[in-house]
């Protein structure tokens, strides 16, 4: 991480992200009685001082994912730092895939470690952008993507381990480029890359621009800086002639509260 | 359209989808004063009097988009019949595109003809399945596909009328790919196709899978049947997978609902 912190600034970058859980391997896909070691109780977390410190030397803000034990609860968190060092405040992950034991559909068990985040959906202002925060299985509801643009986010940082299986790059890249282009914002997907626990990792981070194009995108399968200039003029262009939020019917939307009557029906 | 219905009787369709204003040319490209000529005062039009009923004979369910004059307003919708010819419902579209008047910015002016659809999302019994109408714009807002999913769609039909633009035809797949993936459904985008006045559609119909994958896609640029075998069991599997309508958090999205405070910030 430091490593790709100081190519970051030699690129003059202003603000770089590091994926979910960056400070740990990506544990939820097995269940396991050691997870306590995983989880950090101060925010931001020890560990992170000197990578904090040598960003706001350089000018860099910073998005971490990280294991959060806040209370006696466990979250899957990301905080974000501007380009002083100020944290500008952290995003607990809503929307936790699997199941809480394995159940044979289920590939994963973040409901048996996580408390479902109970932040809300977040916008900092850093970087001189509004910057909203989702996670991982967060960035599969498009509900993640409208409630931070609704909040005016501009950037929207989404940090991931998913697993290989054979759909999997393509519908990260789906999912991305559509919350993108319906909410005519920027998105960046920060990919955990490589082998973990036997476990591959699909990488591809990628930036997306307003009109939902990929404009820079991972080239390796390892870590790696992937870096592209953010305009944000670009979304006062493509939101003049689109307008899609200016042009939402919400009194048809009141479905999307219906309560959720069958949490998890396979279990 | 009687062409393709015959074809698609032969092919053993089941159930047939014919785009938006597939009785008219696409007039919102321009502002014109006589405009009341496309507008059908019966449900179902006289003229698809002999579509519908040789459509029945053959045992198709048919969807078809049109233009609607109401109790002295005018909507663009779409109706659908079941198999044995029974009109199932009719929706109006609820989001258009561009504004009433040339702004410098918009391209088409469908709030110069038409009022903003009164139905709400609705889902019909047909053809052996839960079907869901959203219409050409409605496809570039999530809350089209969620609100017809969280009522039981399997199947949500798109149809559509976009001139050619440099992306357009990957934000129409994109739009379609994702609406079917978050919700897990099939997806139907009805393209109309070929020249209409000078102006070049994009076409591209299409069927999308549960996984957001393209099942079947228009071979052409002009008037074709496009079919693919739905099978509605492919959605049990994977729904018990991944699960996302069962895992929704609604209590973080009343965001969504926020009103409009800038409807047509540009005139």
């Amino acid at each position: 991480m430091l490593r790709l912190l100081a190519e970051a600034a030699r690129e003059g970058v202003e603000l770089i992200a590091y994926p979910e859980m960056a400070l740990t391997t990506y544990f939820p896909k097995k269940i396991r009685p050691d997870f306590d070691q995983f989880f950090e109780t101060e925010v931001p977390p020890k560990a992170l001082e000197p990578l904090l410190s040598r960003a706001a030397e350089a000018r860099i803000a910073v998005h971490v994912g990280f294991c959060e034990k806040a209370e006696g609860k466990y979250f899957n968190t990301a905080l974000l730092t501007d380009r002083d060092g100020r944290l500008c405040g952290t995003f607990r992950k809503i929307h936790l895939p699997g199941t809480k034991a394995p159940d044979g559909f289920a590939q994963v068990f973040e409901p048996y470690y996580f408390a479902h985040g109970d932040t809300g959906y977040r916008v900092f202002d850093a970087a001189g952008a509004k910057v909203g925060i989702a996670i991982c299985q967060d960035r599969r509801y498009p509900e993640s993507y409208r409630a931070l643009a609704l909040q005016g986010a501009q950037i929207i940082l989404v940090g991931y381990n998913t697993p290989i299986s054979p759909l999997a790059l393509d519908l990260n890249e789906l999912c991305l480029r559509s919350g993108a282009y319906a909410n005519l914002c920027f998105v960046l997907g920060v990919a955990k890359a490589g082998v973990e626990d036997g476990v591959e990792l699909i990488a591809g981070s990628s930036i997306i621009g307003p009109l939902g194009q990929v404009l820079a995108r991972a080239a390796t399968t390892g870590d790696e800086l992937v870096a592209a200039r953010i305009d944000l003029e670009q979304m006062v262009s493509v939101r003049k002639r689109w307008n899609f939020l200016g042009r939402r019917r919400p009194e048809h939307y009141g479905l999307l509260l219906t309560p959720v009557t069958e949490r998890e029906p396979h279990r």
